[in-house]
């Protein structure tokens, strides 16, 4: 290919603004779409520090959320959390060209589907961020450590325009991990975050080493993975069982860590909560699996949510 | 008996400084043991606004906790919260004469037994107080409604003790119910107050109805009521699957309120974690009955509470 494709970025945030950078370096034409930041960014760029240098860049169009596109984008890069109150499929509606591919930097699982129903030709590309970064204002965002890219089409497979992304994403300077099955990959990633990241929140944000060294913790959060193997595996996704003990140690050997739903949560942030717990005890009783420590911990977040007025 | 009985009253708070009242009125001498509270109550007694009229009194005695006692009383009522850091076998200590009665008016399961093996010869009263009332200011308690005490000796029975101590309670103006069974009284409570007071903790201080409405809030009450029921039923006190439904009904009918846990909770006070929950967790896991749902929430009330540095 000699020219190389154009991306827009739909939720610039701390993941889009990151993953749009790196497609910049890498030669793309990266646009976005903001809502809040419009201004600051329009007038000063993206700025970005990170452990790969100074990664600061202006997008080539900034859109504003509902503006009508110049040109549609080659591969529409969206990275909005997963909340009720937002509805993706009319969010990238205005960007989707006839030959646009849409591709997820999003966390939880299943949260595929609606946008796969609603963009049945176009290819979907669904990835699985492995980054620490942070928005520290707006156009501003802190690239702490990793970056690396699960990605695949999806439901499975991978095809040329996975390949063409990650080799652009790579020559950005970050690592690319193509798998057959992403859905499968997504239950991996949940395995840790299904568990860890809901009971932080309700129990007020704690972080790892309280969640495991609380009496009873470690057992606790063993028996929630437990609940999400099983799940995947009536899925299709069969683990092995070692992998509970390999993410008790992995967690233990790492400084005690706020997760980001913990963070979300401290900061009055909305929490991915569907996206991450909700559509795992779903699936779990649509199979007849019995979830009850993962239920427990779901129903109290609605309860929490309605008593909010959220819910 | 001709001459009525003296009585001390340990934890004068809404509880104790009401049932003090009422045997103050049944003619009893009443004294108080105080800690915070001792110079306003040595100074003006004990003032309680109540729908039986107003029952405000001067203790015969107002004790600092660990002073000496001038004489030991024949009934010792102890209302103090049943909490970590209370010691309330050596809070007693220095009151309980040769013939003094120990009588408990206080929350929970299985929290007789530590004051029942500290003293094995004094005749131990355990009651229930199904009761709505609380400490508006130092020294003064509003009575809001109810105030019955359902009452039985320790582990069984019903002796002299209690059919003496139940007479002055009614005739002070109380409903006293005598039970052979004072142990499945307190499962019987527990039914609604395992299930319901920890959830509203962790629900960020739900109200009633908030539990029940929340999507599957109504569900998980009721698997929660289910698992008590069966470590109650391990322990010799089968119940009827019936208040399952009456207990959600009863609670229906009621304008939506939050327990006094959820109270204590939302005011910073601590709560009887395991007076109220820990300790049928513990009873069920000796017996080898899976409480997953009781689990989860005692657990995250512990993470909750080591990461306040309590635990």
């Amino acid at each position: 290919m000699s020219e190389k494709p154009s991306i827009l970025i739909v939720g610039a945030g701390a993941i889009g603004s990151f993953y749009g950078a790196i497609l910049k370096k890498a030669g793309c034409s990266v646009s976005t779409v903001l809502r809040s930041e419009y201004d600051v960014v329009k007038e000063q760029g993206i700025r970005i520090s990170s452990s790969l240098g100074d990664l600061s860049y202006r997008p080539d169009h900034v859109y504003r959320d509902g503006e009508t596109p110049e040109d549609y984008p080659d591969y529409l890069i969206l990275c909005v959390k997963v909340l009720p109150g937002v509805d993706r499929v009319a969010l990238v509606k205005p960007w989707m060209g006839p030959s646009t591919r849409l591709v997820l930097i999003e966390n939880g699982l299943d949260i595929e589907r609606e946008l796969a129903d609603a963009y049945p030709d176009h290819p979907l590309i669904s990835c699985l961020a492995f980054i620490a970064a942070s928005r520290t204002e707006p156009g501003v965002v802190e690239h702490k450590a990793y970056g690396k890219l699960v990605m695949g089409r999806y439901p499975e497979g991978i095809d040329d325009h996975c390949r063409e992304l990650s080799d652009l994403f790579q020559a950005g300077g970050i690592g690319i991990d193509l798998t057959e099955q992403v859905v499968g990959e997504r239950w991996r990633k949940c395995l840790w975050n299904t568990p860890f990241n809901p009971l932080s929140v309700i129990a007020n944000g704690a972080d790892t080493r309280t969640i495991l060294d609380a009496e009873g913790g470690e057992a606790l959060i063993r028996a929630m993975i437990r609940e999400v193997m099983a799940v995947a595996e009536a899925e299709g996704y069969p683990m092995d069982e070692k992998l509970i003990d390999l993410n008790i140690e992995g967690t233990r050997k790492m400084p005690p860590y706020k997760n980001s739903m913990a963070l979300d949560y401290l900061n009055g942030r909305p929490i991915e909560r569907d996206a991450v717990l909700g559509n795992v005890v779903t699936i779990a009783e649509r199979h007849g699996i019995p979830v009850p420590h993962l239920n427990t911990v779901l129903v109290t977040l609605r309860m929490r949510a309605k008593l909010a007025g959220e819910d």
